[in-house]
């Protein structure tokens, strides 16, 4: 239950953490929104220019390893991925829907808010009922561009062990 | 990552915007509370007299086809659907509890609010574990009835194309 | 759509609800964090010295009955019942992970807050997929300690009837 760490001098105030926990609420729920609806090509907007991207397992973040299911260095990196899934889907039609939950602040700093939070991704298949796809947390860093929070890293850090074919797409 | 649009003149100021998600997601709160808890007496006091409920599937709601489910154009329909729940429940008993998150404000004006949310709906059958019922989305229009919100329509937009015989209970 | 009922004189204002809405949010945040992690010996420190908790079923709850799978009363007990099971922790390794919502105050006066909430728990075993452990809702009573809310009583009734052995730990 310790409190979140400033990397500057001063304990930030309880009101603005409040207040960026609720705007970090709003960010994942327009993210969610856009994958959810398949609109994949506005998804690298939701990052800096040398916004970082990764998907990796539980276990490797545990051990600080770097590899991942998924690695993108920058927007270029984003977007390229972007492409390459919407030329090469070939794997059954799946609906995706995202519960966002447990937004927390970690520190605030350097004009950077780091943060994490819960996320569980469930999948309908085409003749079937809905299923988890995926449990996890995003450990996030934010910056400020233009006013909007921008990511400029988000981990997703997943518990799921088993992953099917469609993690070709980003959660 | 478009902002919401405001039916009139002004763009909505942020704190009005955020002000609204909060008492959305209160209000989403008191209406899961009230199905979870199997009220289904209460339920159509949170629509307005001639608010509109409609189950139905993602495919029907891309394709902007009115048929559904279940579809209740005003209170009087509300009630109507909850006596014949009451009185011709047959099915087995089984426990429901919602999981309400992702709430969007997308638009306000002339006195209404345009929203959207995410719905995870889980069942427990009496001899068994637990299971997902449906996930899936809520398109709302909200008014403001005596200073509280009110539902003037609530389109639930389900992914989940296998649906047991449970879905006659609203979501 | 009962208002929230205060214990003493005056009804609660709406902005207290709001405030207490969500640092409630954020408490469960950390409490969730903390049992997710497997920082077990962290968890009693969420309760009052005198904090109860228990875990029980959804019959039992209704039937008013005080028995449950867990039922600790005192920070000793809490600390013994860690202490036990990270001592005899013989079962299978998996990851728990908790999504907290619908936090609802149900009550506010004479130094204690009621409230309830939602919470659905997802576990991961090492060879497979990601299922539903058990959903739920909390019944709480907070109190406030040095500034912060503390649980003086924490009752998770489970609708989940099928429970595996994993219960041991608390949620």
């Amino acid at each position: 239950m310790s409190s979140p760490a400033r990397h500057g001098s001063n304990q930030p105030l309880a009101a603005e953490l409040r207040e960026l926990r609720l705007e970090i609420e709003e960010f994942n729920t327009e993210y969610a929104r856009v994958l959810d609806e398949g609109d994949l090509e506005t998804w690298p907007d939701f990052f800096t220019d040398d916004g970082l991207y990764r998907i990796t397992s539980r276990e490797n973040a545990v051990d600080d390893l770097p590899i991942g299911l998924i690695y993108c260095d920058g927007r270029g990196m984003l977007i390229d991925r972007v492409r390459a899934i919407l030329k090469t889907t070939t794997h059954e039609p799946r609906y995706l829907r995202h519960f966002n939950s447990n937004v927390r602040v970690a520190g605030i700093g350097d004009g950077r808010v780091s943060s994490n939070s819960n996320y569980l991704v469930v999948e309908t298949l085409m003749e079937g009922g809905t299923d988890i796809f995926q449990s996890g947390r995003y450990e996030d860093t934010f910056v400020r561009v233009d006013g909007s929070l921008r990511l400029s890293a988000r981990h997703c850090i997943y518990d799921t062990l088993l992953i099917t074919n469609a993690l070709i797409y980003p959660v």
